[in-house]
């Protein structure tokens, strides 16, 4: 297991209202290289070295790609302004501070996240093995938004536990990638812009109270996953807690109610991550085939509703690829290009090039 | 990591009916000492090893210790018909298949679970340390009880997550061990009994549809935790899915839809457990103190009712192992300790000795 410190961000921008918007507001096309290009050429205008604005271009556009619209473009103009107002550094590296066989701790140096990432990442499976597959586990600390059951603060971030495991067919790789708190904030601003009520257990008032108003959950907190105690949330809680344990506790960033609010530009993030790899090849033979022939057998389950497919991790994604696949780019809402036209001004660097635009 | 296959059984039993009693039913008091040498006595008695059987029975007590009252003297007599319907075996112990500095696959050679777990965790930490304190996971899949989202065919098990990690103050260590299903089996049989009908995201009918009636429940399946889809369920099946790659699909024993069903005898379990233990001194120092403030942090938030406390992974075992010592053992109800009174007959070992039996 690698731990580091870096600059990561899994919090929502303002341009988190495009993640509020009906697939039919996605009416801008643009070509992946051109959004790879873009985002390196905001990055580097900045001051970004190149080789660090092309990590972090490309965990955008992947994110894009795979239909995650709420961790993609939308972020790059909160990216640009962390180099802007120096809450990133620019001119370090991340820095291997100890190590033994199977471990090493990493300085993420402050640097932008997906640089320390790949860098951190890259040890762990360089230590898991030297050929073939392995399962990678991650996790990540970030700003409080999700209150711990029983509790009217929010003290617990929306902590992701992502798991991937290769199987035989890449088709079914089983890629998990989810928030430990019952929704994204962004699912509540949607209801909020649709006016629409919540699912009980996605969000609780300033009192701590379940709620069913979008605006009383986004001035209190996020549910943990399970939502009420009654329905396990709890579960969702010590989830949190446990990412968090391997984040900040372990590398020694900041944690809980201190790490800095959502937004917050005035400081470093001081986050904690923590990456593993495992080396299938050290346990029984055969985990690719195995690990497919499960993937199928989920997915082949009898449908509650024949119109719905079992789906398992990885499989939304893999849908949206084959969509941009066949429309040759990706499609934004106009609301964000427009935004992005004017990030685009401001930098004196060359516009977003659309294959389509109404 | 170690990787094992053994006989863990994370199911329910036919007593499991004394779990959905209300605390006034626990009327029998007994001995910590007298409850691990009756599981000791009639362990032995079918023929298990002494170190086995008193490997059993230190986790069966502990159950009971901790107040989880289904995973303890409640399924004593299961592991006596394992024994005696040979689907475990008597004569064997685990063995090291194969192993490198960081990593260990187990044969747990079909002995009973808990010293298949003993063997591999005491690889696990002593291959992450020599010293001192470390963090610890454990995984195991199980019987399929849940329904994947989407699906009307229960094909994941109750796969919990263990986590624990260790603070400066003992009293504050967290302790994280729960189903990745909404809710156990358990707690949709005390519906029944009481007539309630069950909080929506609980569990679902035959055809796959949310139910709030028990029984239909109990002819369907456990949702896995989040509940629905609008609430999440979709990370509760990942996590469960998660759980099987490292167990099933890692060690190469049976998985999903295959493993037997529950109560089964006719056949060994062969099941699959994922150990890990991370020595927290190769990262940043004074992981514990840390540990200690964050526990601490959470606790001690305003509550969103001020007669109900936060609660800490851990805190409400530490509970109830207060409540023991301060009553001199542990109290039963009476339907479990006759039943145990039979099986000492029938074993032909000495009735358990109450310290005090209404």
């Amino acid at each position: 297991m690698r731990i580091c410190k870096s600059s990561f961000r899994y919090i929502n921008t303002p341009l988190q209202r495009c993640y509020s918007m009906t697939p039919s507001d996605y009416t801008v096309l643009i070509s992946k290289a051109e959004v790879q290009d873009f985002c390196e050429r905001c990055m580097k205008k900045v001051g970004t070295k190149p080789s660090h604005a092309q990590s972090l271009a490309k965990v955008l556009v992947e994110g894009d790609f795979r239909g995650h619209y709420s961790h993609g473009f939308n972020r790059l103009e909160m990216y640009v302004k962390d180099v802007e107002k120096k809450v990133c550094e620019i001119n370090q590296e991340p820095k291997l501070v100890k190590e033994t066989e199977s471990t090493a701790y990493v300085d993420g140096m402050n640097v932008l996240g997906p640089v320390v990432g790949n860098f951190s990442m890259d040890i762990a499976i360089a230590k898991a093995k030297k050929t073939g597959i392995a399962l990678g586990i991650s996790f990540t600390n970030t700003s409080p938004l999700v209150y711990a059951n029983r509790s009217k603060k929010a003290s617990i971030g929306t902590n992701p536990i992502a798991f991937a495991a290769p199987t035989k067919d890449p088709k079914n790789e089983f890629v998990l990638d989810m928030a430990t708190s019952a929704v994204a904030v962004g699912k509540i601003e949607m209801c909020k812009r649709k006016g629409h009520s919540l699912p009980a257990g996605w969000g609780a008032d300033k009192e701590g109270k379940l709620t069913t108003k979008p605006s009383e959950a986004i001035e209190g907190g996020l549910l943990p996953l399970g939502g009420a105690e009654l329905t396990s949330g709890y579960k969702g809680t010590g989830l949190g807690m446990m990412v968090e344990m391997f984040c900040g506790i372990l590398s020694g960033a900041t944690y809980g109610i201190n790490v800095r609010k959502w937004m917050n530009t005035t400081r470093p993030a001081d986050l904690g991550q923590a990456f593993m790899a495992i080396n299938p090849h050290m346990f029984a033979d055969g985990f690719s085939a195995r690990a497919d022939d499960y993937v199928n057998m989920i997915r082949n389950l009898p449908r509650a509703d024949e119109a719905q497919p079992v789906l398992v991790a990885g499989d939304p994604e893999r849908e949206h690829i084959k969509e941009v696949a066949r429309d040759g780019g990706i499609f934004y809402p106009p609301v964000l290009i427009d935004s992005l036209d004017q990030l685009a001004d401001r930098l004196q660097v060359p516009r977003l090039k659309c294959l389509k635009r109404n």
